[in-house]
Parts: structure tokens; C-alpha cells; sequence
């Protein structure tokens, strides 16, 4: 049986791949965007994780006819309201630059004193079945914002965001350490019962 | 009786002036932070306009002995979150910097639907009496955020605001225009019975 992964991410696919065997759904092939035939991605406009993701997925599943899984990521800082939230890969205003959205966050919360600089990482992942079922799961993971990047791993706001209970950024972490723990780690793995739930049915 | 207005802005000292005037308080002498000897600003790293406005009116009444009032405003978008709120004069990392703030929000807003725009203007104004009663008061002026800003007046994110019921931007009214529907003036109208009833007391 084959799922798409509706990314170009290869590091998002191996981590899917790894889940689905760990659970023993060794049957299920996991597919990426490149592994299909090209179509319009639209841009992600949605208000929440949720719906981006969602949207996603059904994109996905109806220009492929395949059950689809995708996700929708972001960091969600307290003492900014909550943002950059859906905006987090454009936040500087350019479309994934890291560095500048990491500066810029860094900027902002200048005067933000310790006590106030908690926030999260929030991962929304929907699994949506061609005219069929549609779920979507939501992971957190919550930490600190420092103030000055340290680490080489991961991406994004990776080097500036300890996690609860860790002395290291998630950059500093290996990538297995966070896909244990990570927000993303926890929304896919909310998501295997509905996909065996899924496989089983077939 | 002097009361005094903790701002260096001579436009928010106007304004003041004229509504204690309107209020038929013309024994009222507002004074600026630029009339009475220098005390050392404290950065405003408050969470809220409120704990912002408070905060600075008591640092002002506690240095100088006299009743204080003091404002603390921002643009609040709601695609943002809220944001970038009490941090509207420094979003852009940059202290004060009114075209670099105001294009990040726009480059922020880019993919927000027309219909996702809304927004509005916030001010928080205080009044503290050394050793006494403290008020805080909000005003708030709703609208929507556009694409391309428009006009000259005013200042800040003005030229990106068009208030709910106008086709103009907010730096597109006059002056005195803006005084009378805006937050700040909403705001600092809202303390005129407190600041009254002070007056009136002593």
C-alpha cells in the first residue's frame, strides 16, 4: 500500500519511513512529492497549523488519488501573541530564509525579559483518504528562547529554542534525540492508529 | 495645578492640552517630560499597553512629585496574533525605525486574504497621583491593514491603516481628524473624568 508524504523534505520522509516500520506497518510504502507527478502547490494561507495542513493533505490526495499525510510546523512564542506561528518560514518577510527570521525573532524579544521568553514548537499533521476520512493531530513541544543561536543541527529556530527539561537548543541535539521528542515526532505518531486503522480496512 | 504628560512628543502634548481645554479644565497646565528636570527612562518591557502605560506614569509621578499620565500604543493585527502590539515601535529589531517596521508587516501580511486584514490601533493610558489613586484606560480604533501604503501624516504604521467606515488611511486624515475618532485620543479622553475629579478634590 502507498501513502504520500506531501513533501519535498528528505529528512521528513526518512523520519516517516522509520515510524511506520517501528509501529509494524512494513506494507505501507511512503511516498514523497517527488516520488509523483508534479502539481500546483498552493501556498499556505490559512489562520491555523490545522488548516494549512489539512489543506495540504487534501491537495495531496486529490491530485494523486492516494491517502495523504502532511504537515504543518511552526514556532509559537508566548510574548509574541503566539507568532510567527503559521508565518514562522516567512517571518523576516523573505520565504525561508533561517537566519533572518532568527535574527529578527532574536530582535524582537530584546526587551523580553527571561521569565517571559517561553514558547513552542507546534506541529499540525493531517491524514486525509481520497473522498474519505479526514483527521488532523496537533504535537507540542515547549521551551525557552535564548538569546543567542548555539548549534549546528536541525534548521529554522532550531539554534534558539531550548526544550523543557534540556540544557541544549534543539540544535544541539542529535537528530534521532529529537525525533523523539520533537513537535512533529509527536503529531506523526498521533496520527499511526488512524493510518492502521486505515491499512487494515483496505 | 500642573499635571504632567510623560512624553517628549509635542503632538501628544497638543492633543492633551486641547482636550483638558474642551473639558473646561483650563486651570490644568499640562507640562512634558521636557519641562521638568531629566529622570532616567525606563525601557518599556511590559507584556500589555496597560502594564507599559502604568508603569511609566508612576516612574514619572514618583521622580517628579507631580500627578502623571503617560500612553503606551500599538497596532494590533490580528493575523499576527495580536502583534506587533507593545512591540509596534521596535518590530523590525530596530528601535523607531517607522518604514522598516512597517514594510516587515506588509511583507508578514503577503499571503493574509483581503479578508483576514482586520486590525486596529490600541492605547493604554495611565494616571498615577504620587501616593495615590492610579486609572488605566484603553482606547481602541479598528480597520484594515492594506497592501501599498498612502499619504503623509501622522507617523508609524499610519500609512498602512484604513479605519473601519473610511476609504482614506489614517496618514491620509488630517490631524485633527484623527484626534477625534483615534485610540489615543479615545483613550486619553476616557481619563478626563478621573483627572477631573483630581482636580476638583484638591
Amino acid at each position: 500500500m502507498r501513502i504520500l508524504l506531501a513533501t519535498r523534505n528528505a529528512g521528513k520522509l526518512d523520519e516517516l519511513r522509520r515510524i511506520v516500520v517501528k509501529r509494524g506497518l512494513g506494507e505501507v510504502r511512503v511516498l514523497g512529492l517527488s516520488d509523483v507527478e508534479d502539481f500546483p502547490e498552493a501556498p499556505e494561507t490559512g489562520a491555523t497549523f490545522e488548516e494549512n495542513a489539512v489543506a495540504k493533505a487534501h491537495d495531496a490526495a486529490k491530485a494523486t488519488g492516494l491517502p495523504a499525510i502532511a504537515d504543518d510546523s511552526g514556532l509559537s512564542i508566548d510574548a509574541l501573541g503566539g507568532m510567527p506561528g503559521v508565518l514562522s518560514a516567512r517571518w523576516s518577510g523573505q520565504h525561508g530564509d533561517d537566519e533572518a527570521n532568527l535574527r529578527l525573532v532574536l530582535g524582537q524579544l530584546q526587551d523580553v525579559p527571561d521569565e517571559r521568553r517561553g514558547g513552542g514548537f507546534v506541529s499540525a499533521a493531517a491524514f486525509v483518504v481520497p473522498d474519505g476520512k479526514e483527521i488532523v493531530v496537533r504535537g507540542e513541544w515547549r521551551g525557552t528562547i535564548i538569546r543567542e543561536p548555539r548549534g549546528t543541527n536541525g534548521f529554522g529556530y532550531d539554534p534558539i529554542f531550548v526544550p523543557d527539561g534540556e540544557t541544549r537548543t534543539a540544535a544541539q541535539l542529535q537528530p534521532a534525540e529529537k525525533d523523539a521528542v520533537s513537535h512533529r515526532g509527536k503529531a506523526l505518531r498521533s496520527l499511526l492508529p488512524h493510518l492502521q486503522e486505515y491499512v487494515e480496512g483496505q
